[in-house]
């Protein structure tokens, strides 16, 4: 059975779509404004991973932006779960999709009262195949990590833990990074030259006997990230939540990164430099497959496959 | 004749549509990112203000964040007078339009080499009604500026020049202001406390006998803006491009914005105080009567027709 | 008995004078300099708490600001249970009294050698009324906790633990939440965006389990803010001293602010939306409460007779 | 006739009191809160020198910091002129005096309407003999200018054009640059290393052939500061309000302090190292004597009589 | 007649060496703390440029940093002019040479009194070849300028304008932009994100019909900057000194370097993307055919003769 | 037996130099571009104490600068050794050395391919008579820390860890400190604000109980902070690696820097203020003996033994 994209319909506001028939308005808010908080979550062996800590995140950028859904979380994980019964049949059994969640205000602009509406959420929940082909080398290379020269939106100008669809900056910095290597992944740094957060996921160094991620402040709090620290610690790596500079990943012994689709990618090459000695490192291979071993799934080999297909 | 938006078509990557029906994918980065260039235009007298200078703009933003048209700025002229010229038969002779354009990089996300494109570029161009009411009692009585607490984005995080549509920053801000007053104006600050701009518009105060506004750095280089700057000059005024703070406001003579729509619109208070004696002050009286005169139309009185309507 | 604040004698460098009479120089650098270093104390059942605390941390900041108040700490100390041994025959049984130091370096200005003094110390120590009417209600309903655009004083200009009198900041500060709300309670950031402290109080959150107040830089560190923390620690509250930002306060389960007179002011709002489910929390109760019995005083009960009265 | 500071006499709120008796309350937010607007001028040859400008001053930082003093701009020049007339005739004919004008919210705090007051202001205004003899000597010598470690603060915490007395950093500032030398001036830098201001002054270098001080914001905008730019521009001395560093007043010809009181302030080393040629330099000789035509007193004498007194 | 570096003879505190064994103690000053001031000039048709200036530079450098070097500037001078007169015949006519001024603060470290020194500065005075092959291609290609992310030094850190050679920072900000592309010249910006200069050059862009550069503050005040801005105001270019960003670079029609060796080096691409239509541009053509009319050479017909050399 | 500075031979790259035969090109970039990496080690009773611990982090700072030292960290080590075993015999055996590496690029500069070289390092390692005279006073009067205006260079321009020799900044701070006091040692602070670290060592408070030294970040990892941290760890003592400021510095009961020479530096004195009761605190004590007892050495003494001398 090929994993064929056309087949998962799309939900939007009440009603299924087709992929190609799946539009909102130009005058949506989501396209006028970027006004959208969206979240992404993942499935393995076709069970959704932490499916209400992702709805539960989305309900926090929901209140902090003020955009009022229309639905209850439960109600969100109900249409969640019947997007995934309805578009499941169309996955291989051994490949996984992702589940995509964007809510914007809708096609009326910020209310004078800023906790009314003017006009209801729009609200897309689809699936897609999770085609992994682009990273899928990476389990075994380790992928070149590299520095933009523009800074993360610091928090007094908009907190990036508010999962949201205005992305303009992180294209911007990708953009940067693809000029040294075009399979850079960007590490961006904040104004003050502390690293932050990828474009869509968060950075870990292992160094000095501890792994470390930035503060999830100026980066998304992210759930693989949690699931990082929870699975170092069950295997007793001790964790620390520090700010860090280059220097620390340039002196690292190990680096990678963490996010939804992939999981741990690892991160061999820093601006050029190896990291550690070039090579993944043993405790990103032991994170790896405990996370393998959580989801009953060997995250490296599904991605592989999409190589070689 | 009723103005009826029903009746504007809009023009999506080549082909017309009404506006009920014009719509982009879900999966278009225009949706996914905030990845859209954009620019407004207005007519005055049915006819485009400063097109030319709104096309230049749109395709420095263009370039700035590598997306590809796919038209040049000749083409995307002449379409944007064909849509024009489609939609003014809608449009009673005392009214005028926005013109709107908004283009993404399409579907496909950022390309490995950054300066190529994986999908045709999204060009939406249409019309739509200017209507005035929402400021048009502020050409009497002026607005209320109101300076929200969450900082404008940096520079090196990412450039107000590039005129985008990943604006959420601008929404929350709008939403802070929002509490001090419904009908407040937002007068965002930079991470030094440096007056920037409205999130849609410039700011101007007139003191110590000059006209004042920021650099345009952290702050879009509105076209209004110029024309303001323009209009002072043919009417000795003397101009100054300047960092100020709320304290050169809270002590000024006068204030206003500047914007496509409504041009200048007089701010006669600020965070609750008067500006200068809280009234509309006579600089800004002359400036927009200079204005009306550029374009052969009594811009306040337009307005206020939406408001009796 | 009527509590009667004409009766409460205030102590001036020596001598003891009724409220209407208590006076300083117009040149006193109290006045000309805002060179002040306070401290407010309460009583609970008519015994002051902490006092040594904050006797201690008067001669921080004297030391910092290098006055000399010409006494040791045991001669203020015995001075302040002289001054409220004479006034609190006035203090109905059921009511408690501030207790208030002012020490200003006097009528001369810095001398050429700062660790000299010019002119010796004016020492004003006080006793008022405890009236808590603009609170009361605050413990049942809980505030509303407002952030203001101005930003705290950062340490390296002025470090808000040197508790002194040169306070327009704050009351600048003030003036703009009032704007949002009459009631609201100032939520100050520093220039990084980070939550510093109150006017006069320290700011908390509960979240993620956690009961979290910022770093005491750039903030007061509250003897009630100590107070709460080991309160807490009692309680098997866990506890972190952590930069935090607004978007934490948004999706915290519970708010409050710690002061002297107040201790403990449930924040139920912030910036208009509700903080967890807009009602005052049980971590928040259980504090107040063990406080209460820590002192042997029902807290808000003691207030809330100032509404009825 | 010897100068007798003991018969000015202060007005307080309405009555005239002896120095030794003006004395307001410990309760006024002027003791509690640092709550004054200030303004200090001087007399040459016993005439006020740009009253009105100071007293329009006066009432800017009035409006920004929302206290009412309840009397008009001309009645308080009115009230002035009766004091000055009142102590006149203490004062020997070649001597002068500052006028001082204090201004507090009263004994009440902030109101929940921050454009309403709970109490009357406190109006202080009095004279003072001008006694110069601590800068005398540096009309022929020039002083020494050294930089505190601590930095301004910054605008967007408290802007410094707001003349008040909540002055307790600059107070410390003064302290930290006493310890290289007990006659050192300050040189207050901003949080990016800009020199603002002196604790009660402003800062000039003469560079490239141009008088150059900072722009007014991080810095109180003097009408001493205004006077030497008036008087640069009148002598044909090209003259810029520019950011510069301490790199540039090393590297200046020659450096200088204006104040109400001093006029012109020689500054002929900086920390630690000679400016220019370590004397007091022509052009700061003929700005000088500009003031000093202007005004017909020479400014220096007067002040040297006050060492050999 | 070739152009053999060995034969330049290289001044050293008083004495003649050949370039190999031209040496300086590892105790030195200049080795262990890079307390070295620097100039380096060049001549045009064996005639020095501008030495003057670079004398001048050099000892506002000396002076800020404290090093005595016990010699006049005129000393200097004559000793700059001996050294080029002994060296200049081995020079052919068609060649020029570098003059290179390195003073250090000697053995010693810096006394405990900072203007005195605990032993004679280290005075290194010599000339090399010019030779411009690496840059000679980018007068008729122009150069691609890539931004490091490393941010410029702060001026409060260490002010760029003393020209020194603690130079690591520079250094590692060009292996940054040696990532992009192995002929890339860095861009460097400041903690703000505003343009400062390159490791050995400043930074012009043609824009809006001006010349801008930046302001000599986290930057060098160049000599070259200088004659080209001299330059520019002789054909009538208007020019501007102002804060920039990327933004203006990206949307300029023509960006240049200047420094010392290359005078002017045009740059056609930035970050990746063509500066104008990606060619050199006629603003920056008239200026280096000026400069070269000024010195009476064709600058980048003698560079071009090294690369076919 | 005399300690004999003439007497230690200099290593560099490959050949051993008496001291004042031990000589570079003045064309080395550790001359031209202060592009040295270092590191100080000392021995304790003829031991050299960390050695592997200062080359491991030696190459740390070679990696992050991309200088290839062309030896294996166990070469430089073996080098090392007999460079000290060479010397050994010149040293008294109650006297100890310092052991200094210095590594630098060589005579070229950074290659277009920044992980190549254009020229093989130069490799210095050279020990030196370790004379504390000028510290010596210091262990039972403790020192006076100042604080420079200058601010530390930040992490996002040049990190702290690289520990290198383009060390103007330090020399130009030291100065500063110089200016309050001969003797001072200095506490240089960061852009923010915060404590950093001394020219050459670290700083440590001892104050609520728990010995504090700041974050390596904007501050080296000094080696001698690392064995402060341990020894206070076995002592019982909690430690706390925190950001602090001179708040915490007037206000703490003990204060010393920490470095390779004299181990334990006793601070007295802050900003012409005592620390605590203005002696050498117990903790400091404790660790100091702690340390001697680690060494077998009692460290005071043998740097008192200089005094005598």
């Amino acid at each position: 059975m090929q994993h064929d994209a056309s087949k998962h319909l799309v939900y939007i506001s009440g009603e299924m779509f087709p992929p190609a028939e799946a539009k909102i308005s130009v005058f949506d808010s989501a396209v006028t404004l970027g006004d959208t908080m969206t979240e992404s979550t993942r499935t393995f062996g076709h069970e959704p991973f932490k499916l209400e800590r992702h709805i539960e995140r989305l309900y926090n950028s929901l209140k902090v932006s003020r955009i009022n859904p229309g639905l209850t979380p439960e109600e969100i994980a109900a249409i969640t779960l019947q997007v995934l019964e309805e578009n499941l049949p169309h996955v291989p059994s051994d490949e996984d999709v992702w589940i995509v969640h964007n809510i914007s205000r809708g096609t009326g602009a910020l209310a004078a009262d800023p906790t009314q509406q003017r006009s209801p959420a729009t609200v897309i929940i689809h699936t897609a195949p999770l085609i992994l082909s682009d990273w899928a080398g990476f389990y075994t290379e380790g992928c070149h990590a590299v520095t933009p020269f523009s800074r993360a939106i610091p928090t007094q100008s908009l907190d990036a833990r508010i999962k949201n669809r205005s992305r303009l900056a992180y294209t911007l910095a990708e953009a940067e990074v693809k000029l040294v290597d075009p399979a850079a992944q960007s590490v961006i740094l904040d104004t003050d030259g502390n690293v932050t957060e990828n474009k869509g996921g968060n950075f870990f160094i292992y160094a000095d006997g501890a792994l470390k991620t930035p503060h999830a402040r100026g980066a998304l709090a992210g759930i693989s990230r949690e699931t990082a620290l929870e699975l170092a610690e069950g295997l007793g790596i001790p964790t620390q939540v520090t700010d860090f500079q280059p220097y620390d990943i340039y002196t690292a012994d190990e680096a990678f990164f963490t996010s939804t689709p992939y999981c741990i990618m690892p991160a061999t090459k820093f601006n050029g430099l190896p990291v550690g000695d070039g090579r993944v490192g043993p405790v990103t291979q032991r994170l790896l497959q405990a996370w393998g071993e959580l989801v009953g799934l060997d995250i490296a080999a599904q991605a592989q496959r999409h190589l070689e297909a």
